[in-house]
């Protein structure tokens, strides 16, 4: 297998890619519920084809640039999950004059911003912040939210689109039910902000979306629209929380095996900070993980091996603290493979990917 | 300042990059030592081209590609500080065929696929561990090191240069002292290593060099080369050591202000981990630190802004925990500037870099 890999290569299992993708998928259908996948996680266009392949036609991302790349492949409704950034209104108007694009908002400066400086129609949410503290109103400054949306629908080129929440306070979850309980009391709010502006006599579209609670929760009044990102590579971090079992995990890194240190049972790969980014996850000793080994396949690759981790990570070199098999069975020179942390992170330092047959895979490193 | 910056840009102050080149290039000068910068830190041809205005000729990286890249710009004397990966025998050869490239190796397997497959002269540094355990050979095996060395000189195309080590365990130093110690120890340990491999009647040339130590220590006895290389820009990992003052950061980021909350006092930037990287300091009451703000001026930047840190990443934001007079004076829409925790991994991750003048500094990125 992969033969030709002669340093740190992501592998994308498309197989994995399109179960995920159809999993949620049926999941938003159950609920009808809009579905609006986020493509921060896989930045690419080719991996972007595959959600068209099951009709979706409706993402969000995280930037402008992002936002650029993909108009560029034909997706024309786009939201733009990070707020307005004042110094891009030149690409926001851009952009805006040939797609249907939304925007987000959190503050009566940007609503005035905007609407003195779009020259194109715009869809605006307001974000909203149920609990997680990063961005957006507080849910319960109802007054505000609704002045907010007055001023939205007084705008020549803005339409009010809805309230849109992330919840990324479920990644700091001890426990599925932890999840389940952030995600049904963010419901619960939502559901009295929607009471407190139901004198605005038009109906109020509400979006949310992490992958925790998207993949876990069952649950979902009076929520229209889901966007969760990462559930289509997933990685360590959900399987840790719970939102996936290892098998889901849809990427792996190949690394070149460049060293072996038998004394301290260790192996050393050419695969570093630079290729998976520095975010770890602890065991319950409190053992930092880097990353779980895998080894590759006809078809794809192994559980993770038993008694293996990434346990350290330099900017090219990771440490892997092997069992007795893997010391005696791995030479110099072969590749093995690590299911990473967090996806999104390491997706984000290739330039490209490769899938199992060894085709590359190009993704937005390729054009900015 | 930066009227025309819409997005997270990283700033290089050229006139402190070379003020912190000329610094360690008149330590080597003073202790007779070879200065063979790291240029893994900057990764950029022309910022290399600042090494060479200062008579530098030799340089080290961390890969076969970044070797191959500054190759083309003329380098001719390039160490490749990381294992020899068997993989990319091809691109050695290459490389070997155009260059004086030298190798690292840790191991009789390495030595035996070289003698096998350099189809071109290299020179062969043995990798030392002194303390690390990353990776190397502990100083210790010292017959284990004779033999190596003796294999090298026995192969066709193998020239032994020397011994390489890399204490990067003054990273987790707690103090200036200890840094000190972990040096000491480390030049007693090589000198009772070249004792015993006196008998091989040629001179041992040993390379060292971590930016703590090469910025802090003043003996070295027994050395003969130094390879930092985080020095150039420096970052807060290395103020905090005690390697560097907060004036001798080379780099800050320029930021978008995008949100306010004033309630939590927290200014929301365009600025994320996809810019920095997610390594983070810890202060003395364990609050995380992922980079302190300055303010830009006419001629560069501010010293960090008193009370004031970026206290969390995710992917694209920043939150900054901003001082009352930072929340006062700043607004939605201006830039604010981060210094970075670690410039290497925050350098790594983006595709040019602008100087205080507003010219753009291409690097590694624009090629891969």
């Amino acid at each position: 297998m992969f033969e030709h890999i002669s340093k740190p290569t992501l592998i994308v299992d498309e197989r994995k890619c399109k179960a995920n993708i159809s999993e949620m998928l049926a999941k938003a259908k159950k609920h009808q519920l809009e579905f609006r996948p986020h493509f921060k996680t896989h930045q690419s266009i080719e991996i972007g084809r595959w959600f068209r392949e099951f009709g979706i036609h409706k993402i969000t991302v995280s930037s402008m640039d992002m936002a650029v790349y993909f108009a560029s492949d034909g997706w024309d409704d786009i939201t733009v999950a990070f707020p307005v950034n004042w110094r891009e209104i030149n690409k926001i108007n851009g952009l805006g004059s040939k797609i249907k694009l939304n925007l987000l908002v959190e503050s009566v400066e940007t609503i005035e911003f905007l609407s003195k400086n779009l020259t194109y129609p715009a869809g605006v949410f307001i974000k909203i912040d149920a609990g997680y503290q990063r961005t957006g109103i507080p849910v319960a400054q109802t007054e505000y939210i609704g002045q907010l949306i007055h001023k939205i629908n007084r705008s020549g080129f803005m339409k009010f689109e809805g309230l849109l929440v992330h919840n990324g306070h479920t990644y700091q979850a001890g426990s599925v039910d932890e999840i389940k309980e952030i995600h049904r009391n963010s419901l619960i709010q939502l559901a009295d902000l929607k009471k407190s502006l139901s004198n605005l006599a038009q109906p109020i579209h509400v979006s949310i979306g992490d992958t925790p609670s998207s993949s876990i929760c069952d649950q979902y009044e009076g929520i229209s629209e889901i966007r969760p990102g990462n559930f289509v590579f997933y990685d360590l971090v959900q399987q840790q929380l719970g939102s996936c079992n290892y098998k889901d995990i849809a990427v792996s890194m190949a690394c070149p095996v460049v060293a072996k240190h038998p004394n301290r049972r260790n192996i050393i790969i050419y695969g570093g900070g630079v290729h998976f980014s520095k975010e770890f996850l602890s065991d319950t000793s409190g053992q930092k993980i880097y990353g779980r080994i895998v080894l590759f396949t006809e078809s794809g690759w192994s559980e993770p091996l038993e008694g293996c981790i990434l346990s350290s990570v330099s900017q090219e070199h990771g440490i892997v603290d092997a069992s007795e098999t893997l010391m005696k069975s791995v030479k110099i020179g072969d590749l093995i493979g690590v299911l990473p942390v967090h996806s999104c992170m390491t997706a984000n330092l290739q330039s490209s990917y490769q899938d199992c047959h060894s085709n590359v895979i190009k993704n937005f490193r390729d054009i900015i």
